[in-house]
């Protein structure tokens, strides 16, 4: 941590907060520029507390040197980790595909989407059973009715069920149905359901949410690693800026920059990263040439009629030609599917 | 909603639309333009569902046409929402200002700054006694102990009690101390928190998420209005943009817009907003300017030593100072504290 | 400077780093922290080069400790400047109102709308003439034709004359014309255009292009400060941010906060920073709370008829208004217009 | 166009808002819906101007349904433009690589980079002779001198220049040296100059700017198109948002976007749309999986010295491997370098 102290700031007010630094458990060490003193704090806590040092008599800023996030880095553990469950592996050259609808709608829906994207070749299957909907008056999911329509669907094709809990007091209940519990983009911040996802013993799909910097993405996936579970996959699914022709906007540079500060694996939803149907098989494409680890798809058998996000799925047909596409550019990057 | 089909989209698929539209219970009303055909969909349903009508055939775009929101509607309700608490009115002529520590760090610190801002016109207590933090390794509060001495402050000040909840399972106990139920901006669309929160019979106020629209906040109100509650407070809290210079961008003309769209209050939050002391004053008296109906202000004892947000922090003289300031604008613009 | 290296970086690797920054003319100093070893350098130089350095063996980063700005800087004139001209002054404890129509259309709406802003209480007219338009198939301004209605107005009501001036070829004839030389938002980086305005021995009005930064508007102002000029207004126009209720964002702390580093005064245009005649007088009773040392307003006879910007502009009736609820504001806080 | 009437306007607003609709030479319907009334308005002109509508009475908003960009539109012209020149060809299946320094800082440095990215596998050089820079205290360009070391480099590697072209009133200059004329980033709104640089005659990679929606980018381009010069690329580089860890954002769905849209081909710059060498390989990777026609990579004999950018440069080394990533992307979606 650095304390950057203003220009003309007095003796008095550097020994000050040279005194503050000391009472943290910290080393200082002062360099006088030309222009302005600074405080380097030695130490190896990080927490955002200290930044009310910024208050101090004439200090202008705090900067932190120390990446917030601790367990998640790379420097603490240099293997990657990959996320085994069934047919579905993701991290290093594995390349996990988890497609399927938004929403479960009904059996018949579900069940002719399992079937079509496991031929296909997806690894996994995703489906909402719970489902957070910005407004009240939306279709909110066929909760317990729609965990055990996809309990049928992995029975009948093998997929591993990937599907997301909306609330702490609700994960045991998933997290008997499911084989990963998905955090949506919404709750990346609800440390409540993080620390009870964590302790499910079940993998961990943590979406950032849409206003989230990478280092608190990081540090919310600390909240489950803390709770103990290895198993976590981070999901970059687009960030809110002021394009408006796509819903969010999706940097796949998140991929190379995550893959160079954490060993967690790094899946991509180019569905909710793009919001048009039209846009989904080349972000994919894209992701994997980035480096991803995993994809989650949005697949209905008539978009259309969905439910909720027919605007950004594909039907059997485009998810069998991006399919194609991917098994492509995993090729030309060392992936395999 | 406007189904606007494509250029050279064919009979066969304008019909198709049509008859989709006519099946969700809509009247259909079709206009050739010069160049595209669009198809007005009319009726008085708005759920976001409908939008995976984009995914036809032919279809270029769907805009909606009626705002998605309905009881915070100032169409629906002329007569504006004045939430009433004790000392705290907000709404209307009312200027709210709820003030205190971002934590509960002791009983000392939050007595002293209950004692403090009373003396300096305050007409609530803001205090956090659970605390969503980013970092895990960061002080989570007091919690339990936390709320008594929150309420042991009412007790001797007299002043309403404003505290946040973070999980659906602590509202009763929350609710139990507290006269207003915060809600967090990571919580913001937390949904069964928000059902939750509206069924506990105390006035909440709920914080814009960092990139929630205006729209998507209105939804979230709507949540705890149907839940029977009609004491809902917005407030905006600034929104995540390229700026650094502020922790967060304090977009006033939302005081406005929301003003002109619904008739519950809208209370500002100037710390977070811009998360420097230095800019807490005069982005408070903005905000008043702009109608803001309540202020929301943290205030420390010793900023610099705070357990949480110390950077943003008025001291006891600097709040006296805002109080003064925001009391002329407030005559300026026929508001009373 | 401060070089921060990669956990894990060798000797080897500091010493190069070391011999780098002494090669640049700075002084070194390392601190080995308990993860990190940084090496400060040390000296008053400032540019953006130098952050190449960031690509050096084993560097994770680089960070600035000095701003990047000198002659704008509070530090180097601790006295606030106040631009006079004519009936408009701006800084300091005066407020100039800059009001008209975004386009000349004609000498009627020209003569009318100068009237009309004069006996309302505006400080200067307004009024484009070179029209810098997003689509070529928009109306491009009258240009020469424009320039001497505006001196016709100027003739008959007094008001001093701010106008855009959009290619540096421009500059000797608008500056013929104008007392006050305008930069758009879109020309903030225009730098050819920055230095033949600077060289023009008239005021400068520097419009923060939505997506740059304070920093590098301070950097825009120092091009035309050093062509000599010290007469240049800084003006905040709003944001781009995804927030789409408003056209743009008006962050207001920009006031603020540009009064803490730069003796330059500053300018709030609510009418692009809103872009909606609804909130425009609210946001300006507020740009004037937060200590804005001018405001600049689009004020037209018929805004639906409007060539350009006629959704943002008010009627003279509104601005009449909007001028009574200012001076109030103003009152409140020490500012006279 | 839509003319969208607030809930409770008149019938003396709707039909005076049906007048002034056929005043601009649009046909006029009303649809009456059961909470609003909408004004549909026919003909095919589009420009901005008509949205003064919106403060017409009883107005809520006007919703454009046409896009306001024609001539750069797939609708008007189904054949994909491909850019030639020289061994540069960029669109369809073509994958142009223009590769170099971003500035021109001598000979030798220049010569040696032509020489190695060529060796690599580049199709054209890129260097800047007239640098735009943030800062007037950093390094402006060689000018005259650096066109002149971009011929030599031509002359000894048969590469085709790409360089910008900051001022209207430099184009003749930089037109008789360059190739390709770049527009930069913050000129993409500077009319003047997309004016001059579309009646030179040369080729012209027209940067978006990093707040300009890709509709803003599309009118820009018309200013050249329309200027009578058919051969503008586009070049997506990045955009401005919350995200600090890139310098910029780089949205690759812009490729697939703007394929969806326009004719014209769209080139990516994962240099600046990254900010860290790092990073570029796996975007520049992810770009062409995305479809893209075309990659700007900066590259610099010894990047810690590079006088710009060099923190976002990849050595000789890296952009080999970098070539070698891309031919095999490029092989799997059926581009040719």
């Amino acid at each position: 941590m650095i304390v950057v102290m203003k220009q003309g700031a007095t003796k008095e007010q550097v020994e000050h907060m040279i005194r503050r630094v000391e009472e943290l458990g910290l080393k200082s060490h002062v360099i006088h520029g030309t222009e302005r003193t600074v405080i380097a704090a030695i130490g190896d806590k990080r927490d955002e507390d200290r930044q009310s040092l910024e208050s101090g008599p004439g200090v202008d800023e705090v900067v932190a040197i120390l990446a917030p996030y601790k367990v998640a880095s790379l420097e603490v553990k240099r293997e990657r980790t990959i996320v085994h469950c069934g047919s579905l592996s993701v991290g290093n050259c594995h390349l996990g595909v988890i497609a399927g609808p938004c929403s479960v709608e009904s059996e018949e829906q579900t069940l002719a989407t399992a079937r079509a994207v496991k031929a296909a070749g997806a690894t996994a299957l995703r489906g909402g059973a719970f489902k957070p909907r910005t407004s009240p008056y939306s279709f909110q999911g066929l909760k317990m009715d729609g965990l055990k329509i996809l309990a049928a669907a992995r029975a009948e094709t093998g997929l591993p069920i990937v599907t997301e809990v909306i609330a702490a007091g609700d994960v045991p209940l998933v997290a008997a149905y499911a084989d990963v519990l998905q955090i949506g983009a919404r709750n990346m911040q609800n440390y409540r359901l993080l620390e009870e996802a964590g302790a499910a013993g079940k993998p961990v799909l943590l979406k950032r949410g849409p206003s989230a910097t990478l280092d608190e993405l990081l540090l919310a996936a600390e909240y489950i690693l803390n709770a103990g579970n290895q198993n976590v996959m981070l999901c970059e699914r687009g960030i809110r800026t002021f394009e408006t022709h796509t819903r969010y906007t999706l940097p796949v540079a998140s991929v190379p920059y995550l893959h160079d500060r954490t060993h967690l694996p790094v899946v991509v939803d180019p569905s909710h990263g793009t919001g048009h149907t039209s846009l989904v098989p080349r972000t994919a494409a894209a992701a994997v040439a980035a480096g991803a680890d995993g994809l989650m798809l949005e697949v209905h058998p008539d978009p259309e009629t969905a439910l909720s996000d027919g605007y950004q799925s594909l039907t059997f047909r485009q998810f069998e030609e991006t399919m194609a596409l991917i098994h492509r550019v995993a090729e030309a990057v060392g992936k395999q599917v």
